[in-house]
């Protein structure tokens, strides 16, 4: 039997110390005039974008960009008119080499935030605290972590699936070697796209980490009216603030000034596989966005609505975790800290999916509910942390 | 009636991705032969100065070098075998990417300073000092913005003026969006620039702000018994240091082994329109540089006098602000912390003249009696901040 | 007389805003087809390495990788199969843009480390402490100091030396103004190249520094039962943890789970001419590496034995020093920070060597034997710093 065929080019390789630069690939060039795909990938310019690379995949349907300087963070996914991501007051491609994580007390990631979606990560991912005389840096390291190889392929069969597979390196002598191998796949005509990643333990110690995926929406998928909806079994407010919305915890604000944020806590029910899904979809429930994966790789969920003004990044986020955003003592403390053994891998599929009629927002739904399957959802009214 | 005819180039703007790199104008390419202007960008090279770019203007008279990596600060002006500017230690024009702001307790601002205009702003300005767990680094950040667009224009009919329009953003999600646009305008033939900025809270809430004008002059403008002279109402040390330099603090010394630096705090009387003017002359009254702004803009002038040794960077700075270089939380104690409202602006008009002979100096002197106009300059003898 | 011809060329030069990029010069260019020397420089790519530059010179014999980006550190030797270096868990050649010094409480350094022979200093050099606000951070700066000049230089006759002059500036605004210029020289056919560095107060007041050569070998030239050997007069123990080593302070482990480090303090014998010797050679005694230097220059000699796992880092250092590695005020308290008056320079000159055969390794011991000619070897055996 014949290998598949399929042309695969690296992009970027820190041990080849390769960079192809500017650079594109579409169908006719493969010889597939009629498969609607196309990569590109050019560096960005100006301000604190100088030397950031964008990497874009298009297949007829959608453009996703990745962040390869980013740690192949998505910037942004078009569709039919729409985008999938938000505006943040951070309006540049921020390279890392601009961010200083330590700024602010340990917030200076919020320079640099304006992405679809962000890994938080790997050593460290939630707030920032101070243990040991080390400052643990809001959300992480893995935004700000260049990637160190960058390959694209294309099936050169039907379906012709689009793949993107790169490495991001977490690595400090004495403290961490922690290796991310990320694939997006990504079929032509489709209007999903699956992520799989491999977060690897390359030091010879046991390494707890931290890995949350922090997938932020906005209009016209968030609006006022706009729902939250997943099989939930257990929602808890984060902090007292989140107390006051603990009602309308699914339900979104349009802008609203003073918002500032809510945070709620989520565990979920998942099918015999462990696959649970997480929708938000607009007001009329025609047009959505919906993220499914598994509850045995990403057993807890964030919900961050953050419904303040549009100038101030009107954006909700769906984030499943192998932890909660707390700092990570108290994760720690909770029992969330994993821990990888020498060598020792974890596996992460996502897959997010546009709905974009009310007929498939309405099959989500009905999936979501299957899962559900008439389970009670508990909740706390409590935050588990004092003074949160 | 025709608009005007106006030769305009964007050299650099995040939005489109845009960088002309290495790139140059002047009077004969545009049908002007006999117009002496010229505008030229190019990248510098070179330990940290690595990716900056420098933009110079040329009218003839003058040359002006502005850093658009650095926050549109200007590095140098030259003109007639004299340069405006300083000799710091720190020699290369450093790329933002190698500073650490919060390095030596938040003073890692002195890793790049080495300007003859650079602004100190906006979310914070002053000396560090730590609130709320937030360390507020000497002089903020503006210095370390690299521009997000640049504009050039040449009016293509007399007096054919040169505009170099840019935008700086200070953006943090949650905590600020302040955009700068500064427009910085020459005329052929004139020893005078004009700078009008623009500061805007496009947040949507009220926004602290702080602006300085760090403007730093060294030999031969500065020398022993050069003046400094402004119609000033009062005068306050900023400091037990200052106290003992207090009897001459209008007057220049030398280079001065162990003279580190005397600060002092001044208000300026202004003409009906609210007009000032600082002056800086060398002893013999024949070589000056002026300062011209607006007192209902910038309130408050620091008057920094650091005439120590050439080597460790002897200069004085005459710095225009919305307030003094006091840390945050004192500022805001006294009253000048400024606030815009969401959508709000802020303008700022500075006019810097080179004074080449005795009569241009002399003019200038009289001009500032005017003001002036035999009013008292009241001397307050104590710091008013304790332990300062 | 007439001058001795010499094919001088600038690569990088700030004050000159010159980088010739990508370059190589070999022999036959210079006309000298037989003498085996080829410098080239280029640009790496891909992750943390983006913008970092190489310069390689080859000389027949071995291949010498220095990192202008990185204050001129040597990242390898290669010869005749062997490579002199390390493997860390960092595995590419940081920019340090991407390094934040004051990370995990001053020990961001880390995230660089994995050269085969970095500087610690200027200014400072040692573990990470506290004082008067300021965090002295690992190391020092030195490492991720982008050099300002580098020159190559060939002799045009026997024997044909090459040369790589750079200047290396630490510099701030009110705290130092430090240049080194360092001189590697290397002659073809050689296994030896030799390193002279001049540090330079250029400011005008009394500086503190602390300058220690961090040189790392690792496998072949370290394994089990691999030795180090030295005219040592005294040796302590740096911490509690050493103590535990002491009777086999000289002698290594092969990789050693849970080994972490071990650090002995020593001070060497000399010649008269103030010249000492410290090798590492493997069990066999056939493979080894030389370090001579002048104690005169450079006092103290700390042993840094990292007998980890492969993977966490398996690598020794053998460093020599104007102090020992403990934080600054305790350097101070020990009489062991030096000060460089206004203007001063201290000369430092080290000499590496491959030593290839049982032969070369027995002519190094006997020439460390030599200067040990039979005296004592003083063991300590409580470390000098309380707690350490």
């Amino acid at each position: 039997m014949m290998a598949e065929a399929v042309f695969s080019c690296v992009l970027l390789d820190s041990a080849l110390s390769l960079d192809v630069g500017d650079w594109s690939v579409e169908g006719a060039q493969l010889g597939l005039p009629e498969v609607p795909v196309k990569i590109s990938k050019h560096r960005l310019h100006g301000g604190k974008q100088q030397g950031v690379d964008l990497l874009t995949l298009e297949n007829g349907e959608m453009q996703i960009s990745l962040i390869p300087t980013r740690g192949m963070s998505i910037y942004e996914v078009r569709c039919d008119g729409y985008r999938l991501g938000w505006q943040s007051p951070v309006k540049e491609v921020v390279n890392p080499a601009f961010i200083n994580a330590e700024q602010r007390g340990g917030k200076g990631w919020l320079d640099g935030f304006n992405e679809m979606l962000v890994r938080c990560g790997f050593e460290w991912a939630g707030h920032p605290c101070e243990e040991d005389g080390v400052l643990y840096t809001l959300h992480g390291r893995a935004a700000n972590l260049p990637a160190s190889r960058v390959t694209v392929e294309i099936d050169l069969a039907p379906p012709y699936a689009i793949r993107v597979v790169a490495l991001v390196r977490e690595s400090t002598f004495k403290c961490c070697d922690l290796e991310l191998q990320t694939t997006l796949t990504l079929e032509p005509g489709s209007r999903d796209f699956h992520i799989h990643d491999r977060l690897t333990n390359l030091g010879d110690y046991n390494q707890p980490f931290q890995l949350i995926y922090h997938g932020n929406y906005s209009s016209p998928f968030l609006e006022q009216d706009a729902q939250f909806l997943a099989p939930v079994k257990r929602v808890t407010p984060f902090n007292q603030r989140a107390c006051e919305g603990l009602a309308q915890w699914h339900c979104y604000a349009g802008p609203t000034a003073g918002f500032d944020e809510e945070v709620f806590l989520l565990e979920c029910y998942a099918d015999e596989q462990h696959r649970t899904l997480a929708l938000v979809h607009n007001a009329a429930a025609d047009l959505g966005v919906s993220l499914a994966y598994r509850t045995d790789q990403l057993p807890y969920l964030t919900l961050w609505k953050n419904t303040d003004t549009v100038r101030q990044g009107y954006v909700t986020g769906v984030e499943p975790g192998t932890c909660y955003p707390y700092p990570r003592p108290f994760e720690r403390e909770q029992g969330r800290l994993a821990v990888l053994a020498t060598g020792a891998s974890r596996e992460f599929e996502l897959t997010y999916g546009l709905l974009m009629d009310e007929q498939e927002v309405g099959i989500a739904r009905q999936q979501v509910e299957a899962i559900q399957n008439g389970h009670p959802c508990e909740v706390i009214t409590h935050p588990p942390r004092a003074g949160s």
